[in-house]
């Protein structure tokens, strides 16, 4: 069987057409003949527009502000207007998602979901009329329920909406992330322990302050994601085609944008040269760039995460993951660090996505971008992703990490970072011969400069002290 | 409702347990504990093993290879391996699919993968033999199932099996591809055109040339993607845990390795260095860098469609491709290049899936790479994006083309480019000197040859003739 | 002959020492040992540190900063300090460039390159005071210039005070491109042409609209790019190893903060935690981000201005690129778009280099991340080659483009795309037929109009009057 | 002073003069107005084409190669030729690179290095005739160098030719790391580790096998180097301006690239289509895939250092790199992995490149990739780093690297994994038991195990004996 032929349709058909010829629709679709060209065109990942209901939620809210223009300045008759905008509010409640079939990997620039909304509603409102399917002569998925818009108007509109609600969820989800870590961070400030650069020891610093940098970090991440998000609030709504308003009337856009904002509670802006927001996609190439930021966070903290409970015996083991699963097929008692390592792949998840969302960024032509629905079904999948691995990171791993207050005193007594205390008292060639003389006599720093600087016990505690090589401003700090 | 959580469990349960703890498992379940930890723990993608069915054929044949293996070392008795070897059976068929819910990206490095195997083996092999689920005792799932065997081998060895398996259709489709463009080379090479370096005019060809060539691009790729396949048939089955073949008896891997060939049907290999194979993610990396190649061809070839179907007045417009669906919400007759359109986006998202592949490999840490699951769902994604794109573009797109020759010969007779046949008679200086004045002038070349050089018209017309200016040895060429 | 050996010193040696051992340094050279060890050790791209002159500065500027700092504390004698900031005050005069032979990449998270700059402003200090080079016991590149102070927050700190410096000459750059296009834009707003979507065409424009939003896409990503710069204005100056300060006296990060932004004249700020401050690339990699907005940004423009000057004969022709050089050394008179095409490559490079500063971002580990060397080199190149594209982008392009005028009306009297503004008058199904009928028959839509709509020419002409179809608001438009 | 105006000249100046125009060329040149003008129009990243000296000798190659086929089919006298010839000799022998100042990115599709060696071949081929630099009219760039060629199979013939000169380099310098990593993996063949999965420990091993894998992975990446290189072989050399062969005659381009392969001692194949050849960039992408492999590679290998060797105290410490710098400019003793960490970061700037070369790829447009000055630039720099940093690598690192012995065997004992060993004789549950028993109280394995299942000593002994838990014919395990 070949795998593009259209699925099959029901028994019961009703006939549509368009300017490219007639075709049979099944008679329970809500969606009409262009969307059933798509499904036949795309076979392609197999994942629905429905899959992001956010997306068709966005897209409702769009027809839904178009119609309140469109009636408010005397082109579409109350009786249509208002069937429209309730067709719209069944969508924004979340219903009919398996009318929406097409695949969020298309040619035409997103004309096949504009359509496939636009069929949708149009026969939903017939049907608010009591009307028949397809009845299109009445009300028109073109004529009326697109009017005043375009597919490059209306899908960048929504596709900037959806990431607006998607980003609000993300931004909800590290704030859980932030806070667990945060937690930890009290939790966690009164153990010293040594820091680790480029893998080596260092210098003392408190187990607390390890967490409550990452939580420093996601925090910062949501500011970006929050100002990132402004830049996209940014629309093109009533610049119709290529941005110079055609068949829209004067006054529409600025009237279209504030409806919208109204039905979907979200602060929308106009753009002031529509032309150019309608062809330029810079806006998702920063947005996609501080996802990939957050990306690299996650990343790093998980990684940092795994080497830190490594072990359990022979590796730092200063921490100790929850063990969410039998870690090994053959070796018993093995339990893998499974929540950090998932969170790393949706990492590297996120980061392709983001060259994915570039690619289809630079390859914009003249007046619109044509890609932009793989653009938008990779911003969508990176903000829903990394939604989720913040959550499972908090409360499957993070939430219930345990310090191994004993191994970190011990890794931290036996270091040799402490003798960089001993610089601004004996200048650095001193103190590095007593770190060189600890290492290669086995002895502790400690030992070695009471040899080699022959000072007395309480000088050495005090100079050598580790709780007095912390920074006791820095957050995380031992008090 | 939090995402993190479960999902609802039906009413009748067993309990399990694992060394882990208890769980209940809904009673219809193949699966068991370990993968209702699976589920639990990773709410990633949505998206199950299962979405793959070669990957779950692969993983069965693993298995069944290995209960043939240990049988004939006289690790398993008769009776268990040969209902293991028979529930295998049933998942090579297809069967039971519903019963592999973990999600394809996970932490553990494929263990819960292995392990939904492992518990739906042992439950079908218990079933044929009579006995209840979870009557693991009797037929345990790592005891029996998972004999002589790591997740550490069995993953990579079923992922480059099921590489190898949907490889092949990958290199079928883009058969099609190529033999489409190649029948088109031929419907063409009769008609001359102009063509183009750098997006200026450059010197004549045939159309035939044109496509002849993309068809070579893609046979070329198919080529290389067999030379890719063979390296990925290389695995470290027998190797068990980091490829030291702990707990599988002398000669297991080799003989394990036979008769996964015999069942699969496929040509695998077992690896020379078991530990370096079991480390190592170099093979992923270059057979993503060669599906890569393919989708950057795909993509320059649908670029230089869309621009040689440009217009369809005020482009190129020296083909015309098929009408696949009206091609704007605003614009009436307008019809877009939505397959090429289409073909590009995959492009981008296999480009894109490259790079995460890059990423989940270099990320491999000592004995074992972790992050497989992410790789494996990112090549078989590609591998099945590449596949519907050649198959779409061929049968949607490039059958249907046609070639506007009038538009062909009308810009071959505008073009200066003729000019180049000047050259060896006169000299590059004189040769521009006479592109310059036709440009200057309106003129064509023809006519600016004869107005500056002063040749007579049989001259003019043999050395400028377009058709003596093609290589008819070329493939395309015009006979 | 070995290329891991280190360059030939000249024949006059000084012998100095470090914790590792004895080395003979040429006499006249104002680096030490521990420079000559990088030079041994790191002999990778070839590129000094000293490529980037801004970044020597900025060192410089720490430098000072900091024994400005510590002359205050009461750290370092007013004899010492004088010298150092006279030293580094020559160094920020742009001199002793050739005394930075230190590789761009490097290992030891930038340690070479702090000592370089250790080891030259000890020696120019010890010049200062009239003593030999090397009489670090007087005055040491480690006890006194780099006096509370440690790599991990020298090296961060100068990274970002140049990325300002260069990120400043960047923003310059882009206006001077931004203020170019703009200017073309007022000049051609009263061409009108055929706007195009998807490549085909679509709907009436001005050719000054076309400029304008290439001209507005530059300006908001000047804006994004100092949004970008104030991110990086975040230092750990201060945190010394890992942020905890060990080693410099309390008081004195926002104190060496303070001197740095009066020497600098730039505006840095002091990191809230500097712990995370010390190991988070957050920054980085959100900067590189807004680099690589720029470079797709600049490749569209760039592939637009290609597509619109093809030709000269069989392409768009509506615009016309400066000839900058022949363009072919085997087509007499063709000229090739070779500016847009090398800023083109510039933005490959640029996406490129983003790509390796992800991964370097990614692969930092606990307190610090070693790879920032490789990561400040790409950020550096990328600034660097951005300016570079924007200045000869402007200068040698756009400021030269031509518009042709004819070309634009011929085309635009051709196209289909004025039926659309039938659409509000006779439906979007009618509007269809009359431009399916115009293309079937090689009308212009303005005669299948009359065909078939039978309306007077008085009405054919307003309603298909393309200068009505603009938006008058619009940058760019028709007055 | 503005940045993009050119080069001051030198006083001495002469005058030439092509298709656009005259220009002033310093007398002393060897090249002429061509060059000159590239030189103005890109001043990119300041690197010369003459920074890869193998593509200058790759270019004077083709040029000579061209000449002797010229020659030998008579469209070039004796004198001319033999002149011709000379000069490249010349050039082959690494003369005159001053002469070649062209930037590595241009414009132009390479026009521009085509002309610059043309002009110098012919200035030099001048004035072996005892001729003054430009006379053009008795020995001419285009119609005597460049006879029967154009920069669209010159420039590609010459890049490919380069990337084999360099590849084979680079596979000479792989052949060095491989061999220092076997030769540890031999000496270290005899000491028995824990081996070590998602970062927990795993089950015993060899620190032979550690590093005879790694020794595996480089030697199995030159095999695939090797075949890649076999891809570039292909040339297109006579095919001219767009493969169609227009101005050489018949048979030229067999002759060219046989004479090829004689002039420069390497197999070269002439590529079936020319057409598809010439605008073809598939090769490249694959071989700049196969050196991301390689990359990726080495990273892991580097990265799996800097684990082995963390510490020294509170790390794994299982070996010690050399000491190649003081670690730290204010810890004082501490040595850092800096030859791995400079590796790692090549590792990331060839990934990067990868991805330029991939954008470059994906823009050749119909006939032609005009950007493949950038995919040039970018695989000559990666090709230079891996190899720079296989030798660094291997010489400043692997070959001193040594064993802590006495760490190893203590970690081994401290272990769980050894409990894997009771799989096959207890069950997994019961081994499960074991270990966790072990985990919760402190004990050994050993001791868990008497303790649990009441075995004696001498067994107990016997099955967890670790060196019988290594597979004897694996490379580089205990004899």
């Amino acid at each position: 069987m070949d795998e593009t032929t259209p699925p099959r349709a029901s028994r019961q058909q009703r006939v549509e057409r368009d300017s490219l010829g007639e075709m049979s629709v099944p008679a329970g679709a809500l969606y009409g003949i262009q969307t059933m060209r798509a499904v036949r065109n795309y076979p392609i990942t197999g994942v629905h527009i429905s899959h992001y209901p956010e997306f068709i939620k966005a897209l409702a809210a769009v027809k839904k502000a178009a119609a309140l223009a469109n009636e408010r300045m005397g082109l579409l008759d109350a009786e249509r207007a208002g069937a429209i905008r309730e067709a719209c509010a069944l969508l924004l409640a979340g219903r009919y998602r398996a009318h929406f079939p097409v695949d969020v990997i298309q040619g035409g620039a997103g004309t096949s979901t504009n359509m496939n909304v636009n069929e949708v509603v149009a026969n939903l409102a017939l049907e608010i009329l009591g009307r028949p399917r397809g009845d299109y002569a009445f009300l028109h998925p073109l004529n009326h329920v697109n009017l005043s818009q375009s597919t490059n108007d209306v899908y960048p509109s929504a596709l900037r909406l959806a990431l607006v609600m998607m980003g609000r969820d993300l931004h909800k989800a590290m704030g859980r992330l932030a806070k667990a870590l945060e937690a930890k961070g009290r939790q966690f400030a009164h153990i010293i322990k040594i820091g680790r650069t480029q893998l080596q020891d260092a210098v003392p610093m408190t187990l607390g302050q390890e967490f409550s940098a990452w939580a420093l970090m996601v925090e910062e991440d949501r500011q970006r994601l929050l100002e990132a998000l402004d830049l996209v609030r940014e629309i093109n709504l009533g610049g119709t085609a290529i941005g110079t308003s055609l068949n829209a009337p004067a006054g529409y856009p600025a009237l279209a944008v504030e409806m919208l904002c109204k039905v979907s509670g979200h602060r929308m802006v106009l753009s002031s040269d529509l032309v150019e927001a309608t062809q330029d996609a810079g806006a998702y190439v920063q947005f996609s760039g501080v996802l990939k930021r957050t990306a690299v966070k996650l990343s790093k903290i998980c990684n940092d995460l795994r080497l830190l409970s490594s072990g359990p015996r022979c590796g730092l083991g200063e921490i100790r993951l929850p063990k969410m699963a039998p870690g090994s097929s053959i070796m018993p008692g093995k339990v893998n660090p499974v929540i950090p390592e998932v969170v790393n792949q949706i990492a590297f998840q996120v980061i392709g996505s983001d060259l994915t969302v570039t690619l289809a960024a630079e390859a914009g032509q003249l007046e619109l971008n044509a890609m932009e629905p793989v653009l938008a079904h990779n911003l969508f999948n990176s903000l829903t992703l990394l939604r989720r691995g913040c959550l499972v990171l908090a409360e499957k791993c993070v939430k219930g990490i345990e310090a191994d207050e004993a191994r970190c005193r011990e890794l931290l007594e036996r270091s040799l970072g402490l003798a960089t205390a001993l610089c601004p008292l004996v200048g650095y060639d001193q103190a590095a011969r007593v770190a060189q003389h600890a290492q290669a006599t086995g002895q502790s720093v400690h030992e070695a400069a009471r040899e080699l600087l022959g000072w007395d016990e309480e000088r050495l505690a005090r100079v050598l002290d580790p709780s007095a090589m912390l920074n006791p401003d820095a957050k995380g700090g031992a008090a």
